[in-house]
């Protein structure tokens, strides 16, 4: 069994207005010091198999197919075993 | 200046329709190792302050506040010093 960290968030170049959003709502609850934020996402998944490097290929794939769209989003991924 | 990334996730205790349903996608894509995912959020704030501890303090001050929903959801932090 291993479990796979996923973290997807927007390219550099693309606006994110949620972000702006939530760091409006910071300065008005008095976080001055709030200079940017950038919103993303994290998936955990739990894989049934037990070689790790075609984990890594599935997890991959899955990104790239459903779990991020690749024309504004990068991601990345770690690896754990687990019991 | 620090940037802080803030991991943000639901309990393990609170069901995740979200990470059902993207479940259940990778499966109907043919992922069928997939036991389980649950979804979450990442948020990267810029801090123009030079105190780490302090800046430790106010992240920890905006998770309850508003970043996080701590009924529901567990969140976790960390700081990294920007040129």
């Amino acid at each position: 069994m291993y479990k796979a960290m996923i973290t997807v968030r927007l390219k550099p170049s693309v606006l994110d207005p949620q972000g702006t959003a939530v760091k409006g709502s910071l300065h008005s609850l008095g976080y001055a010091e709030v200079e940017g934020v950038r919103i993303g996402k994290t998936m955990e998944l739990w894989l049934n198999t037990t070689d790790e490097a075609e984990a890594g290929k599935r997890v991959d794939a899955m990104c790239q197919q459903l779990l991020a769209n690749p024309v504004i989003e990068d991601y990345e991924y770690r690896l754990e075993k687990e019991a």
